[in-house]
């Protein structure tokens, strides 16, 4: 049923894409060769010497990545503008003036020695694309808007901003070039006085797809070539805080010990428990922990440890969060310490992704011939934050072994032709069907 | 029968000490408000603005200190030598001219920021002995040596030469002051090239006695004024280190996980289990930990931690580590990681005190009318490493809370003075007891 309901939709896309015949379009490719070569061009700006890519956001690197990168827009006929936010957004006008315009991209800053497929995938297939439409002469009904995302790694900033959610308390923050988000965003030539107008209301955007790198295992596993993203989990972090007793521990008898990290490890242990007594993809992580005073001859008086909780659904977290909570107050009891939860800043809501455009994305997979697999994205993108004004997709390719923010990430150069195709094709998709 | 035999062996002692009466000896007792005074002078030496000793070995305020001491050494009728590791020996000759000394003290060097009565205590005490001696005219058969040991809290510097373990490898490493051990030893006018000089053999030293605050919360939680040492610790360190895989954390679903931070916590766990698991004084710690990458959102790869065991049974210590050995590795195999034990140089083994003068110390107890509880020594003391050549007892009195190596380390006066008299009679009670 799901088969044909998606070759109907196809069909009728096809039949309305003007000016070119419906056997051409769905044979059109990528030039996989080209966009290939531009990931390792791409790649240059911020290399260093562990082959990692040092390109935070507002960086030199940063800046002269954008630069080439409006320099393949243009080539691609794209007339390009930077939004007050610093957003790149090139336009390639529809056929249909008061259409919403179809929105792809992603970002170009990396993490310090960071991968080169990490965002920088999600751009440059997004510009292929357009530049795929250019040399074809293939007008789209809806405007296509692709976009390069300003410091998606500190903080989603410029697609905050698109969602009018980038406050002035953000713009004062730190960010890792060195300048605040502010000064950041002024050497891009954006304007943040004006970040209001960077903003797009609920409606004003047709679709947006990301391609981006799995960043994970799971694709790669299940030896699955597209990856159809469901939603991006939420995440949210605590600080945990065990108060023990530090002592001599020569001097101390072990029943007289108030071990910190003795009750930290106990905990650290209920939470990979809780975590996995339910069924489905959510995961908690302790990644961090910090001990004092921290010496092998002194009993741990406090630890200090992260707790991560990620899923698509919010009433799942409350409910591992309150049975964590509950069982550490036990683990506390028994062990003479005191354990608190201070919730972090880093609170990001589950963002679901649109069902119809994930059919638009499954029917280009068909198309194609290729597998694929519904899946969370764990980490988090700009999708998420567009999802609050617009219906998002977004499609994922393998990752070598799953590593990402690290010089090793890897996508094969297939993967990486395969994942624009089915980006290709989902916005043809997309531009042919009618919005509700 | 054991008080009976304590009893004889005093009234013995009595008769042999020349020129005193036998009732005069018994009643002697220590100057306790000029011992706790000279306590707060000493303290002057290196008190920091928290009230906190900052007095490491061959510092200014150590330097200053070992002034200090010199000088009531000469007030106590001692003749001052400094001996080649640059150990403080006052002597007080005895009647008998061909006995071994009998030696008491311990040490000036604190740790940083650390308090009055550890190492303090022991040494102004000894001082004490020998002035009560000297004012009241009393000789002893054997000599007496009251000693200062070098640098104890950096490694038992001073102890070690006196031992002839005093290595020219210990000799370059650096100190907490900034000068290695060798310019440390300059700096105080020893010897370093002649530290061999410094080593006593087996059969020259009658006895070391040594007088010193808990560190422990044993005495103060039983309501007893004494604790009679049975040994000195064992003191074993390990570093483990807990190899998984780092990963991302919202990416890499629970089971594809290797983290090493959830094996570490069950390491953490079962440690405890088996050092409770047999009745004894033994203890186990794990106070430090360090896990790589250690971001909230990234699966721990590494856990690098500490492990501390201490028994006064060296056998114990073997029985404890091979089980916990293979409960690591049977983690190891459930949450695939890897877990290696590296052996640290922190290896010191345990060092039984001398039964004989343990009965000396007891006779003392019970002469003046005190409790005590005979107990091992859970932190390490310049006795472990005499215990090598001489048979060797430990006094302890209570630390308010267990509190040591800290500013708020506290013993009280009263508990102070009774330490000492029990000292006294300890040396007036080995003084007069024939040797094997």
């Amino acid at each position: 049923m799901k088969c044909l309901a998606v070759r109907i939709l196809i069909v009728i896309g096809i039949m309305i894409t003007a000016s070119r015949p419906r056997a051409e379009l769905s044979d059109l490719m990528v030039d996989a060769k080209r966009l290939n070569k531009r990931i390792e061009k791409l790649a240059q700006f911020g290399i260093n010497s562990q082959r990692g890519i040092d390109r935070v956001a507002f960086s030199r690197a940063d800046i002269l990545a954008r630069k080439y990168i409006i320099d393949l827009m243009k080539q691609a006929g794209l007339q390009v503008n930077i939004d007050p936010a610093g957003n790149i957004i090139g336009l390639r006008k529809g056929s249909e003036s008061k259409l919403p315009p179809i929105m792809v991209g992603s970002h170009l800053d990396t993490v310090p020695n960071g991968g080169k497929y990490d965002g920088a995938l999600g751009v440059l297939a997004a510009v292929e694309c357009a530049q795929i439409f250019y040399e074809n002469h293939i007008r789209l009904r809806h405007p296509l808007e692709i976009v390069v995302f300003v410091d998606e790694e500190g903080g989603l900033i410029g697609s905050r901003a698109m969602t009018g959610r980038l406050t002035p308390q953000i713009l004062m923050q730190p960010t890792l070039s060195g300048k605040t988000v502010q000064k950041g965003i002024l050497a891009i030539k954006g304007d943040p006085e004006g970040i209001q107008k960077a903003a797009r209301q609920k409606g004003e955007i047709r679709a947006f797809v990301e391609l981006h790198v799995e960043q994970g295992r799971v694709l790669e596993s299940k030896g699955v070539q597209i990856g159809i993203v469901e939603g991006i989990v939420g995440i949210r972090w605590w600080e945990i805080i065990v108060q023990g007793e530090s002592n001599h521990a020569g001097t101390t008898p072990m029943h007289m010990r108030k071990d910190a990290l003795l009750a930290a490890a106990k905990l650290i242990q209920a939470i990979n428990k809780v975590v996995n007594s339910v069924s489905g993809k959510q995961v908690g992580t302790v990644g961090k922990i910090k001990v004092e005073p921290g010496a092998p001859n002194v009993i741990p008086g406090k630890v200090t440890m992260s707790l991560e909780l990620r899923d698509l659904y919010a009433k799942k977290m409350d409910m591992l969060f309150k049975e964590i909570y509950k069982q550490a107050q036990d683990i506390a009891k028994k062990t003479q310490t005191r354990i608190d939860f201070v919730p972090s800043d880093v609170n990001a809501a589950p963002a679901v992704t649109d069902p119809i455009l994930k059919k638009q994305v499954q029917a280009a997979v068909q198309l194609l011939g290729l597998t694929s697999h519904c899946m969370p994205s764990g980490a988090g993108h700009d999708t998420q934050e567009i999802a609050r004004i617009a219906p998002t997709a977004m499609i994922f390719i393998p990752s070598k072994a799953g590593i990402s923010h690290n010089p090793a990430e890897y996508s094969t150069p297939i993967d990486v032709a395969n994942g624009t195709n089915v980006l290709l094709h989902t916005i043809l998709g997309t531009d042919a069907t009618p919005s509700d």
